[in-house]
């Protein structure tokens, strides 16, 4: 039984999870072809509820559900009346008048989805909430390494690290939980300042040391640097930050020598990813954005029409 | 002949909206299937042009042409560089640009759906025009009673009580219009500043009672309370207005046994209405949303392609 | 070979526009249908970037990938965190989480569809660039010749009359590209300082007599008249500018007994054109919005599936 929702990976289970990856193959077949559309989702209606903007992570989804023949109806909840002062109760009851089969949610603040979930019959997926998760990123990023990783032979014995600012990091905290389900070790590594404590878990380590963290790693992600972040205080200078934590080709001749270079994109290029790596043959991000449709795919397949 | 546009109800004959509902039936029916979906409007298009936001009913009517196949464009005046002083023709020759079918409309100004149908071959919705008519929520209503009151027999007879801000509602106008065509007697009430006399007709009585309005009332329906109303004291303060025109347990007690309970929605809970009402077994406020869709269906598809 | 993009005109020679307009011909029939719907596009997607609004443009393009059974995802740069100083790049790649398979790029900056060309595997039209280039617009005028000038025998020898604003005016300089490359003469007439020197080549010649330039013309056209031009003192008076280069029936007189009144719409009536002679039998601006969707189905059509 897939679960109704997909508000973090800790409701899934790694049969889940790989019954997810099976399909994802599937629809990366689809997207391969001259037409690339399956009448798999038609008649179902997939709204996105974006309470916080992110035309990446939207856009993608979009195509997904659309790929399928879903019918599409974005609510961008900044740009409307309801912004205003209206509850977040009052905010779905006014969408559900879209009656909508399964709502793509993004919002600022934690649990958000979950209370949505409670609140309509429809499914939810998780697209970003607050610093807490955002499975799909996940997802991507493990279905990615999968493809991607020569001589792929489960995630057992992999090691991932994942430098940059974990505090802020959904994408972090969704990785670390699901990779470690998968049976993975995941290093998080960053100014000392952006590593909170509490992460460190069985199977996820913390370090300030980017050569300890990308030592023998099979994967290294970079995540992006929110200039924001630098502003306030929170980092030391860009050039210090670079130096420090930048991931670089010297950086990458202490991981595995078939180790993937991943970045959940956009890039600043030769801040925290030096431009060549990102361009060169272990470098897995374009994978990554076309891996997203695929993946979202099968979210909206599995949650709506169920296992294949 | 079905009319050339529902601008209001006043063109559309008994016989008109005997069909109407007849069509929705069937829409309703497709809304249950596992594929909410039918090729009826397969190659028409419709465009929303809402000068005035309104996310609820935008989506609403969004969701009955997609059910139906249709192409829809929407295109919101108030974000646009159109709103810059250009005139409500040069807007309409711009949106032209789409070749759309049917245009569904909202302006804050009375009368413009009739004055955009003058000037385009296409078909005209009004989907609510100032305080004049709001056809469409009208005809989702009547349909909602005959549907769900108990042992329904016909509109002759039959008693609505509409109980708020009268004078800035066109809910209230298309209501007391529409019903009144169908045989009903409707009963306006609130405040006397917020009831105008004019609206005095055969068929159409004003109190400020709210006891008189609900006395023997086959359905009772709350506007909603607009805030803004009350900041610009045209309304007594929030206590005072719960006491005298919120509807409530005690206030159904007046009604009929089988009396339901309606709300355009969203619903202010406890204010206008009584949160316990609203979830009560009498009230169908969620059957119209469902309806909404249905209704909107029948709508566009009587339109565009005729009747059935 | 179709070219590969559609950033001007000027890559594409004598039998890709002819190619083209037999495409048009095939779609302008479509339109024509109960039916305006062809599943030439299933399965491709086209994304519209629109740095620069232009509502009227956006909802041609989409209509006309909308008709074929293309999916659309709509991207206004100007709504989007997006704006916010990332670069040009970034965006690109953001937006390329859609994985469209064309882009339809309108931006202030002249050059920039050609930049993201070079970016891309997906296929560019340019909707509007700075004031370089409109193909579809210049595609979609000379159609509209084509089909509708009386006897139409051909290009060769035929006269074109542009007349306003000049200097700011894409419209019409992909105009003058267009329709002399095809066999036509184009004559461009404006203010003084509104009529660059640099665009007079062979085969196109510059007045600031409109009697001269509408002499023995096949076709008159006359550019809107941007308010904001006139404030920042680039234009006369509005009196005398109407006087001097509005296209009225006297202008006309001298034109050929048959010839066409064009615009790009829309028109500020009786400023740069008689709101008689927009009405007038001559005139074809409503047959230049119905053939912008015939147009631009087909540019989309070749670019996406070849020639026909």
């Amino acid at each position: 039984m897939t679960p109704t929702h997909l508000l973090d990976t800790q409701d899934w289970s790694v049969a889940d999870v790989t019954a997810l990856f099976n399909t994802a193959d599937v629809m990366a077949q689809v997207m391969e072809r001259t037409i690339k559309k399956v009448p798999a989702l038609q008649g179902f209606t997939v709204g996105t509820l974006f309470f916080e903007p992110s035309t990446r992570t939207r856009l993608s989804f979009e195509r997904a559900a659309r790929a399928q023949s879903a019918d599409v109806v974005s609510f961008a909840a900044g740009s409307s009346s309801l912004s205003k002062g209206e509850s977040l109760k009052d905010t779905l009851r006014t969408v559900d008048a879209m009656q909508a089969d399964l709502y793509v949610v993004r919002h600022a603040v934690s649990g958000v989805p979950h209370q949505l979930a409670r609140w309509t019959d429809a499914r939810i997926v998780n697209a970003g909430d607050g610093r807490r998760a955002h499975p799909t990123q996940a997802l991507l990023d493990a279905y990615t390494f999968q493809k991607n990783f020569s001589g792929f032979d489960g995630f057992a014995g992999k090691k991932l690290a994942i430098v940059g600012d974990v505090l802020h990091s959904r994408v972090a905290r969704s990785n670390a939980e699901l990779w470690t389900k998968l049976g993975a070790q995941v290093t998080l590594c960053g100014p000392r300042t952006l590593l909170p404590p509490e992460l460190e878990q069985p199977n996820v380590t913390l370090t300030t040391n980017i050569r300890e963290a990308a030592e023998g790693a099979h994967a290294v992600m970079a995540l992006r640097l929110q200039g924001e972040r630098m502003q306030a205080g929170l980092l030391p200078s860009l050039a210090e930050y670079r130096v420090r934590f930048g991931v670089t080709e010297q950086v990458m001749a202490h991981a595995h020598p078939d180790a993937l270079v991943m970045h959940p994109g956009p890039i600043n290029r030769d801040v925290e990813i030096s431009g060549a790596l990102a361009d060169s043959e272990g470098s897995v991000i374009e994978a990554q954005v076309a891996n997203g449709v695929s993946v979202r795919m099968a979210v909206l397949y599995m949650l709506l029409v169920g296992r294949k």
